[in-house]
């Protein structure tokens, strides 16, 4: 019997219930070396914690954040609040010396995110880890494809194309949530979309971006306000029934170029106006003997190109990447038995609390969710800029 | 808080791993009501079952099924066991009042499967519910399928095509499993795949087939046997290693023309040896005002044509089965967000616990899974009168 | 310049559009040893006739299928007649030594077919040439298919699927034509769509077809007469105007399990009833070392899977066959330009002229259409003979 | 008999070969008003020139283009030569009466296009008409998506994003062609491909971009001299085999965001260095009420999401483009048989004979071309101030 692992997870939204779902089947598949057991979850209103907590399997609750940095009996921290209030949580339990898994992005604005980087160093020395979920770098298309990449299967790399679209913007009668408010979400799509396809982009070729040139758009400017608060972490769906109105403080377009640190160039777009597009993080990667390509609507499968081979048999490979010997997958079902959305999280813990028994740091570290911000925030000052080149950080 | 439904799953092979999970997962996502526990796991080796059962949560284990039937604090019981046993089981713990879900087919032999219908239909009298385990009905976009037929969105069937295609038998040095040999699986790929798709057949278009004209066919005959007995379930992937070779006694390829109550024509394939189809369950019904092609390799979509609307858009359209609205889909994640294979097992509890609290029937019944039988055991006839027609019954 | 190759066109439906664009470019594209000369153009209806050939650029037209036959300045006759009339004109065009070509099927019937292999058999020893019009095999994509098949890259062949799937018959009031009557199209799908997929499996595969189990079906018997008799070549599209109906003479779903000469299993769908294929003709053989997969509605794509690399990159390859090397392609366009449909009879006559000037067979030969034929008649007869095995010839 | 319009072609290379057999073919399947006579050929040498009209068919050569303004008997100058020379040629051309068609770019500068604009403008007052030759604009597809937005399918639109994606300058050892020297090409893959989509979405959308903040980029800065000069057109695909190398003075990635006149933005990029896309051509534009997408490497289908219907059914509809209400399929084959490249330019010189013939004012006009060159221009005055954003015109 392994040791136990105590997890307070702060928050209960959407990302409450894939976290939940992570802690509770992870050690079901794979042989962790500790045991996580779901101690504490946290929520600012009671009724609705303790909904949570039971629906989700959750020992005990609290309305207070600060009791899981301060029990002894906790020994992580899962972070799954809106952007505001993680550097105050992580920094926090990371003095506490609780090991911390922090939803992406790391922050709202590059203050706090080094702040929370310094802090991680800081509890680093200790033993103390910190982690920053950037969860689709856990797909076993995802990681092979880096696999692929950073075995030279696509030789050098020549560019780079990434976009995330969604469309649930689309419609003008949406109703606002928090992640549309400046103040709550940081930015919009930018940081909510745009933060998953620079680290995927920057995870899948090895290399960092150095500078960019972008521009953000908000094509809706006033939504209908919901009718509650709700719990669904902002991805309404519903229709604002409503006569009020409250301003969208964020983008919801955000586009641009970016040159990685050896001079390739990269396109990004992160949108939420893309009609018909449900869930489509797209990243592909050109070089001088291959290339990969992945969309995360078909999460199952990467596609690779051989320039390798005879020129006649050349053609983009739809590889399913369900066979055993593909990341992850050994530990789940036959080859050819799909996986879905949810199983990056599972990947993520299981990774996450490999790296603590081992007490080696995990990755992707507060440094990395930093340098996302850093890139964020470059683009933010480019857009303001009239779109010209800016330096990252 | 909902009353306990106290579970006991006998085998812990592949589908023990995936009615495990079902169970976990279920009551985390739908409101279900019965509390499901995860009471007893019963294999025959001792030392096996209770690694499983501390992998996957059962709380106590046994290796013996009769204990399952015969204790008081079990309410169901879940058969994952090969073909051959399942008769025996089902039919003593219908008769010990305990409901059961049984993994298909429902039986070896229509012998078997018509004292398990029968059994059933004597238990359902006193209220205990006996279910087969054709799971890809459960998933959204197979649901969403039958939903559209039913509702007329693709007018009067024309025609059915539907195929199972796998290729973890192309290789002759793939090694002999308990799914190759006749005495234990009952048949090949005919009822292991077959019978998937005779239900899911039946169930989207709503009729049951009533005569068929088919083929079997072994490609392979004789594997090498492999190290050991192995709990993976029989579906490999490793080759065998020793020199030893047994005979494979089951088809590897099964071919079939059905016709179905009312006349409609459909073809049929299950093959172990379509190299590069990993998982390709794939069914299509074209109707006289429209169709709905599926495929398990991309079980988040439904492709369905439209034949009523303006000519100049026609055509298929890739349904990403991911939004609120679609069947099971509301309980989990936002729209866009991918289910994978695990989850249509969750949704078979949920449905089985739901029938069982209803006191209701639930779908498929025994009487379905015995009906299926009977057209697997009409297949091999008509193989065996060169293919000639052949009454299903 | 090269000698002129004199060609007389019989019948001018759709076939004699797609025949004259073959002729008119060929020598535009190709270096064709013999120039050919489109000189003239037979149809029942003068007044028709002269309007296709001014349209289609044919220098005379006759109303009598003789005149091409006896006239000395015709070096070619060209048939694209509905089937009935082939034997005919075929069999008087070589005897009186005129090269031919002929559309597929080669006939209506197993004796005519005969006697047209038998006569073509006469005709070759002295240097006349007689070639059916298995269009798809010229396609860039499927003579890759069988070009990989043949040099071994998807080893032993383990399975064949084929089918060929349109949908102009799904809706009940499309107008009855003469491919819908026996007595002039000889049979239904069978005849017109089931000949493409005979040959084009035959052709990929390197094996001849030697056994059958069949059915054919009518799905709806009588059909609103069409206004006229129209010029379209009977794939109407409009819906019947008048209230007089016809009887539909022949099968509209044609099903039937094939074995190959070494055993093989194949599975062939013929059908005018699959709401939403367009034209779908489909190929797919699989092997022990990979496999083949075609769908001619994507006919610039071939994908190949390759089942002897690493596992972790293995998958169906989308090869776009647009490159220089691959067949057909370097007379063309550079790289990445898409063929259409019409290019296959491009290449049709051009093998067909390269054939003539070499005074070598050409291939398909009259003996290999007489064999396709032989294949309809065993299908047709297995059909009637509750689908039993009914061998070839 | 229709009234002859005699047209000389200037230059051939690929697109020789393409406007070549565009002349011959349209009046076969489309019944123009004007009957074209392949006339005169003219080319710098000789010997290549004549080789060229005999495989084309065109009757007469010439190696001086002036012969081609200047003879009385010439109703249109085609000009396909390299852009340096289209203005000197067309405007020469449009002095002397000639109707003029002429390969995009318009022109390598804004200067050029100015005063070919402006030649055209007075032109036209004669009654004498220009076209400049986006002929992606005339796949059924292309045609389909503006009439679809044009018509309101989609809504207000929302975003485009456009792509034209090619991959062979990838192998550093692809030699240098006239397409990658500055003084011959005018620029690179900007004014080649990505004029393409500049002109396309435009079309699609009816709406001009406004302004644009772009990248350019030279990934391999010297390649191999060719052996020969090459009647390729400069789209090669050997590799150079000398040892002397040349200097590679244009871009080789191109990358814009634009804004339309109505704020609409998208995103453009333009490369010859995406590994393994072959000729992808990609558009989508989102609206409010639906989206369309089109790629090139697919150009019989459109794609086309309504946002209007049941949501349980919205996806990506894959219209096959082949119908015969679909623009131009009437023309051609019966449903469901695909066109290529090639037929693109086939209706572009049906749709310059019928303006001709009704004396009104192709579309698109030397103004458009010119409007389309601004654009050009504009990105590569952005891209050399730091991307910042840069009115057109």
């Amino acid at each position: 019997m392994h040791k136990p692992l105590r997890i307070a997870l702060v928050g209960h939204g959407f990302m409450g219930a894939a976290h939940s779902q992570a802690w509770r089947v992870a050690p079901r598949f794979f042989d962790l070396p500790l045991q996580p057991e779901m101690s504490l979850l946290v929520g600012r209103d009671a009724g609705r914690t303790a909904a949570a907590a039971a629906k989700w399997g959750w020992t005990e609750t609290s309305t207070n954040w600060r009791e899981a940095v301060e029990r002894e009996d906790i020994d992580v921290v899962d972070i799954v609040t809106p952007g505001a209030s993680h550097a105050e949580i992580a920094i926090a339990a990371l003095e506490a010396g609780k090991h911390v898994l922090c939803e992406k992005p790391l922050a709202n604005t590059v203050d706090e995110a080094t702040a929370m980087a310094d802090a991680a160093a800081r509890a680093a020395r200790n033993g103390v880890q910190a982690m920053v979920g950037f969860t689709y770098r856990r797909l076993p298309a995802t990681t092979h494809a880096r696999d692929l990449v950073a075995g030279g299967a696509i030789g050098d790399i020549r560019q780079v194309r990434a976009a995330y679209l969604q469309d649930w913007l689309v419609d003008p009668e949406a109703p606002l949530s928090w992640r549309l408010e400046q103040d709550k979400a940081g930015s919009g799509v930018l940081g909510d979309l745009g933060a998953h396809i620079i680290d995927l982009a920057q995870y899948v070729t090895g290399r960092k971006l150095t500078e960019v040139s972008g521009t953000l758009e908000t094509l809706v400017d006033s939504r209908p306000l919901p009718d509650s608060a709700g719990a669904d972490g902002g991805l309404g769906g519903q229709r604002g029934t409503g006569t009020a109105r409250g301003a969208v403080t964020v983008d919801d377009v955000a586009l641009f170029t970016g040159r990685f640190e050896d001079g390739v160039l990269g396109t990004f777009e992160a949108t939420r106006m893309a009609t018909g597009r449900k869930n489509a993080l797209r990243l592909e990667v050109s070089g001088t003997r291959g290339a990969v390509s992945f969309d995360l609507e078909d999460l199952n499968f990467l596609e690779f190109y051989d320039f390798t081979g005879p020129a006649d048999r050349q053609g983009f490979t739809r590889i399913m990447v369900t066979e055993p010997d593909h990341p992850y997958v050994g530990a789940w079902w036959p080859a050819g038995h799909s996986l879905g959305y949810e199983h990056g999280f599972v990947h993520q813990v299981t990774d996450f609390v490999t790296a603590v028994a081992a007490g080696s740091p995990p990755s992707p570290s507060f440094a990395d969710g930093l340098q996302v911000q850093e890139v964020l925030d470059s683009v933010t000052r480019s857009a303001a800029t009239s779109s010209s080149w800016t330096p990252v950080g």
